[in-house]
């Protein structure tokens, strides 16, 4: 099983730690738009257009299917991406909605959903929740996470005074949807302000999502192969892959 | 005169309103590459490539010079424009420098310069300042300025403990060079805490330098006629720009 894993940057990586750990995949070809990051505060029709292009480069390779690792670029593109390849392509959004329904048992939970500016406008998450019979649901857009985290800020004053502001109006969380690729680095500090709310994962609920809508199978002698591309700085991210999946 | 003003995005909205202020010029092209901000964290090679394609954008105006209101463009990109263009082309940088040069008397004066990655790392300013006789200059990149900037995060909590980090080894500032467009939104704040230290903004120096050095003059008529094209949610920009310059 061969995947493609497309991500605006570097924070796509914390979907493939996930991808990597679950022993799901011989290859992974990883391709970040490093030069055009972030995607979060771009609006749809460039998002969809950034979005094809990548989707020419990943038509380069024999892939089995597509893993769509960025949450605005699933919210924004992913039927036009999907429209435009015969493989199967699975974002980060239905996967994490799915992750919800398994985690929790009542629909009266108080879930708060974080994301970028182009994912919380979207309300694909939202939609998705209350169709799924979901009812106390609060969304918020938190896109200074995005900088603090690709400046190595996981913890210290400036990320708490932002959870501060961002979280002034918020209480009684039970389950919190990171719903941004870059926030599962910053996961502990967030679940502990929200006094332990239970965290989804895109990387941890694409694992489960794949095993279960696409019958892929764990397999423990995988030493899976990972390529990556970048449009800008490929060093970098060869850096942080380096840091952040110890390969 | 019509000039040309070619920003990353919406910082460079900081040198319209000097220019604006300064009454220079009969018509302003301004243009945000909105769809790819922020430069500051690309490598020199893509700022140079989106600077060229920004360029062919300007050919369709009958521009008398053009204004590279990006410290980050100017850092690695001018001498690619200049080529490619055959008109005045001006970056802040150098008037920057010339700003510093005017602005205190002596050599030995303590200079700090704030910027980007993109511009830190080219040295130009510290480069320049010491080509001039300049002894004491300290460089440091604070690239969270930016995403709080355009987060409308211009005092607070937040602004203060990123202060405090980048600033933790900083003291005895005289001068404190703001080197990317986005820093004069946070001036007053930067300068109190560098212990009231005298600010270069490069929208003011960009205006000192075109009436020294292009021979443009004052006309208090002018009713400058500015225009707006931005690559991504030309709305949000011209949001913005009503907001900042009172149009």
């Amino acid at each position: 099983m061969k995947a493609g894993v497309f991500d605006s940057g570097i924070g796509g990586l914390t979907v493939v730690k996930s991808l990597l750990k679950a022993k799901l995949l011989e290859e992974i070809i990883y391709y970040g738009d490093t030069a055009r990051v972030p995607y979060g505060t771009k609006d749809k029709s460039t998002i969809i257009s950034y979005s094809l292009e990548a989707l020419e480069f990943f038509k380069n390779f024999d892939l089995d299917i597509l893993i769509i690792a960025c949450n605005s670029v699933s919210a924004y593109a992913l039927n036009e991406i999907r429209e435009n390849i015969d493989i199967p392509v699975v974002g980060v959004i239905e996967s994490g909605i799915m992750a919800v329904e398994n985690s929790i048992s009542t629909k009266d939970s108080n879930i708060l959903v974080l994301g970028t500016k182009a994912t919380i406008s979207s309300n694909l998450y939202n939609n998705g929740l209350l169709k799924n019979g979901f009812k106390n649901i609060t969304s918020i857009a938190t896109p200074l996470f995005v900088p603090l985290v690709e400046e190595g800020i996981f913890e210290g004053a400036i990320l708490d005074e932002t959870m501060k502001l961002y979280f002034k109006d918020i209480q009684n969380i039970d389950v919190v949807i990171l719903g941004c690729t870059h926030f599962p680095l910053i996961e502990n500090k967030i679940s502990k302000y929200l006094n332990s709310a239970k965290t989804i994962h895109s990387g941890d609920a694409i694992v489960k999502f794949l095993l279960q809508e696409y019958d892929l199978k764990i397999n423990n002698n995988y030493d899976t192969k990972i390529t990556f591309f970048a449009t800008s700085s490929p060093d970098s991210l060869k850096e942080v892959a380096h840091k952040w999946l110890n390969i």
